[in-house]
């Protein structure tokens, strides 16, 4: 059962759907915040003995078919040349943000060496699990890069990096490029240090306009894609109008937010496989709704090439009993 | 030439397009920032002479075709029994949130009296301007109305309010009634008091799976606007993928952000009036581009029905000159 999450994610018809959830080793797990006591978010990120335990909280308490490394999407800024740290109740500071076009040319090629505990910690979990779970990787994508790297802050409207793509075309474009052969570089060496499946988080890029989102993203995204020897998921927000934007990069995987009706979804991206999409606000529910909602989407996506997950993920203060009811709703579903 | 506004809102073909801009009486008006050196922000909402002279702040500046009482969508909060106040840096704080369903039950019927400022705005703006522009009235919808009040001040993906709606579903549709009942009187008031058009900003009900927008939203968006005797402007951001569901409310015209194609939407829309979309980020671009930019999206809309508009807020950092670029675009605009 350990590759069911690989074979959904190619496409295949799956005897029920693998089940892992967007920031599954997070907040809401007790022991987390136990060994966050201890280590700041950086220690437990660039520790892979850390970032291991920490990854597989999720496994010891639901057994997913998928985990995924604990990581942040952040974490390639750094040898880009963006320092960053956490601000607790804001979110990540970039200490040199992009303020300007010539700032654009900073951003140079990651060096490896300076990403190897993300490298370390996939060996480590190979070793551990790899013949047990599917290990999912993963990197966030240029736009939603872009965005921090240019707001030097969490956005609400991601006005800043809007406001400079207006403003220096060029410029913008040359930062997506240099964070798109970054991610794609970032994810193939994920996949060389066992990363089964991996997934792109460019969570924020629908907040382009269509035409800027086909000019701008989504050739960057085919570029990732074709670049990367595993399945590929590619997780956009707000797209419920335009699923076919996130489709012509050619992903193995459209994750879908918990905005689309994964019916609608099914019927418009014919043949391609889907992740997701339950609201994670229902995880708070009773179990009984917890399993009414997860089997209504399971029996929507049908039984190919579907990988269940959240529409986006875990909230912090989610009870536990709500993720076993998802995850068990997965385990014990069959076509 | 008054009455263009009123026109296109009712869906009626015009020799150019109307246009207004969301929050345009606002900080990005250097006269804007003076008065409010010497009043808060309440001060300046609830002093009928100072928020028509903020009002008529981009008259003066612009001449648009309408002119957007200058107000806040919370200001209703307060008489149904929800103080707040603003807080720099934040936004809005409620000061007794809803905290459980018996909370509920301590919304109450709006005191009109207590809105009255509102109306005393209107009557002066009517004196004033109301023979040359059209006087635009709004309110909040309720699920914009009790994310607030469910979350005590803003959030950013409205989990409160759909936590709650998932653990207390019957005391959150109550929570929706009570402020549909509310905002449907308040906006007939306000047409009472001159508003020759009003728009209901429910911004944030897009956050909603299909399925409970199609159960919590549609219905009571339809009362609203059967209760209001003026053409009626619905905006929900990102419904790009279900235009339909605002459309089901029936509103005179669908505000549509900038997220959506607008020949696409207007394909799906078939007949109906739409209001939009100019990507707000783009007035930070030269006049060419801004001009380029309109004209495509008056294009696309073509004769009918169309009230032009940015997809959202005028952001508090726009250079004049971009306003300025656009409404001449409209104005210098020939069908």
């Amino acid at each position: 059962m350990s590759d069911l999450l690989v074979r959904a994610a190619r496409g295949e018809r799956t005897e029920r759907p693998p089940v892992w959830l967007m920031r599954q080793a997070g907040r809401h797990i007790p022991e987390y915040r136990e060994i966050r006591e201890n280590h700041s978010f950086v220690e437990a990120v660039t520790d892979p003995e850390v970032a291991e335990r920490i990854t597989l909280l999720p496994w010891e308490r639901y057994r997913p078919d998928g985990l995924v490394m604990f990581s942040d999407i952040l974490t390639i800024l750094e040898p880009l040349g963006f320092s960053y740290h956490i601000e607790s109740g804001t979110g990540p500071i970039i200490e040199n943000p992009v303020s300007g076009p010539a700032d654009v040319q900073r951003a140079r090629e990651p060096i490896p060496e300076r990403l190897d505990y993300v490298g370390e910690l996939l060996d480590r979990l190979d070793d551990s699990v790899g013949d047990q779970t599917s290990l999912i990787g993963f990197a966030g994508g240029p736009f939603t890069l872009a965005s921090y790297a240019i707001a030097g802050q969490p956005s609400r409207n991601h006005l800043p990096a809007r406001q400079f793509r207006v403003q220096h075309p060029e410029a913008f474009a040359e930062l997506l490029d240099r964070f798109t052969e970054a991610v794609a570089e970032f994810l193939q060496y994920q996949v060389a240090h066992g990363a089964d499946v991996v997934q792109v988080f460019d969570t924020y890029a629908g907040i382009l306009p269509p035409a800027e989102y086909e000019r701008f993203i989504v050739p960057r995204h085919r570029r990732i894609v074709e670049a990367v020897d595993a399945p590929t998921i590619l997780f956009v927000r707000n797209m419920g109008g335009r699923l076919d934007q996130i489709a012509a990069a050619n992903p193995d995987v459209i994750g879908l937010d918990w905005t689309v009706e994964m019916g609608t979804a099914r019927e418009q991206l014919d043949g391609l496989g889907v992740q997701g999409n339950l609201d994670p606000s229902v995880l708070f529910a009773d179990r009984e709704t917890i399993r009414e909602r997860t089997r209504e989407i399971i029996e929507a996506a049908g039984p190919q090439g579907h990988v269940l997950n959240l529409g986006h993920g875990v909230d912090k203060d989610t009870p536990v009993e709500g993720v076993e009811a998802f995850v068990e709703t997965a385990k014990n579903f069959e076509w």
